[in-house]
């Protein structure tokens, strides 16, 4: 499951050019290839353009506000808007669900493996559950409940992806597999309903959690603040570093987000906080001209 | 999960006795122990009679209408309607989500272990999903897609649960549970938008029906036979031996009725078929005086 932030996000510039092709003129904010084959944004734009039957190319500029290695959906995130803003160059022929093969596509060079779990909550908005990724695409969006928000902590450490991907475990109890099962269900039926105490109370993962929190430090210190204030739950946010927390209402967020940082208070782990109320429409056209 | 039929269900008479405690006055259908102790509606009206506080009793008649050993919750069924029952005669100290716990003591007797499966949608109607058993019971109810249906087929064959908890395996493959996840969250969030092409896609059993699938008579067929007259989907109830399809529509649930009954046909095997509306409130009264 995925859901779409407000209030961070990257901002890209793009434009139709006589030249075919895809070009990407300019990035800011990080150290990325310009080439479109190696980048995220270029390999989502490339599958897009493949299919859009135009005569002309595009030219794109990035400004990435988002930190790459964060485990919130950095690439996604530039990935989701080179197709978006190109399509409504082209008049709009896909709609926002079916961007997302597109953008997916870049997923293959960010992780190995075309998947939607980042670029469908950065196209559609709200909360986005992948049910089923191959051979059928199948997302389900759900509305986020009005009153939710999420905290962000972003301890800037790296997390070896090969690490990560190591400790996962091939095989898991059945018991604990069960036990997910109610979690996810109950969570879904709570962000239907707004129910938050039950959002809060399935707000867990027994399975991956255990297994990778240990690499984040004082992972435990900060999911217990943000829950000791008031957050209904929090956890690991993609495979990490980030850690993140679902919170009612915009005041226990900042509370929240206070708290987490503070147990950085006199450490050398650099960090960034984001809340956010949970973004219902997704990637947006900020101008146009 | 579980779900409540409307057109099948064991009907009880319950009546205030000067004589303090439970007794079990009448058993038709079945031939089940009339000591309470040893009955699963017994254990259940015991329990909930250890908490009434009155000064009087509860004698209680059973009229079995769903064979024991279906799948589809016939101790449940009981259970349910004792504890409900002698509630409304108390006052209704105790509302349909608190009787939960009592009837659920029952199933200790039916299956080694207090769970509330069962007895949560008999008592609650629509949907339920046990979120979490142990130690905290929460049961999170979904309304019903007004036009959902669903078909039974019961084989009157034994299973042995000995057997059927045998194939069960311990630990299951993780990319075999992320799938089941997406699955289950699918399910609630087809449910609660009445999406019933979604439903169909998410009722998909990928870690049971494998393994439990093959103790039943034809069961790949009578699924087949489901799907191909139009039901959503297809699975085992319970631990089996019955079979249910979700279908949109009663002409849907009478055409796919049909088409896994004409599976049996010159078979030795004997089959009851129910259909049935989802039952919205569960348990009721029929007449009081």
């Amino acid at each position: 499951m995925g859901l779409c932030m407000d209030t961070i996000g990257d901002e890209m510039i793009i434009r139709k050019s006589e030249e075919k092709g895809i070009r990407i003129a300019k990035i800011t904010g990080a150290d990325l290839p310009m080439e479109p084959e190696k980048n995220v944004a270029g390999v989502a734009a490339l599958a897009l353009l493949e299919k859009l039957n135009v005569d002309y190319g595009f030219e794109i500029e990035i400004y990435k506000k988002i930190k790459a290695g964060s485990g919130i959906g950095s690439s996604s995130a530039s990935a989701a808007g080179a197709v978006f803003g190109m399509n409504a160059l082209a008049g709009s022929p896909f709609s926002r669900q079916e961007l997302i093969q597109f953008a997916m596509q870049g997923e293959i060079l960010a992780s190995g493996s075309a998947h939607a779990d980042n670029v469908a909550p950065a196209l559609l908005g709200g909360f986005t559950l992948v049910r089923a990724c191959d051979p059928l695409l199948d997302i389900v969006r759900i509305e986020s409940p009005t009153e939710l928000y999420v905290t962000v902590l972003h301890p800037q450490i790296e997390l070896k992806t090969s690490e990560m991907r190591a400790v996962l475990q091939d095989m898991i109890p059945l018991k604990n597999a069960i036990r997910q099962w109610g979690n996810v269900g109950a969570l879904v039926s709570g962000l239907h309903t707004s129910d938050y105490d039950l959002i809060g109370r399935s707000l867990h993962d027994e399975i991956v959690e255990p297994l990778r929190g240990k690499f984040i430090p004082n992972f435990p210190a900060i999911k217990k603040a943000a829950i000791d204030n008031g957050a209904l739950g929090s956890g690991i946010s993609g495979s990490g570093p980030s850690i993140f927390a679902l919170c009612k209402g915009f005041e226990t967020a900042q509370k929240v987000a206070i708290s987490m940082s503070k147990i950085f208070d006199g450490s050398d782990v650099k960090y960034e906080v984001h809340m956010s109320k949970i973004n219902p429409e997704g990637v947006r056209i900020i101008s146009q001209s």
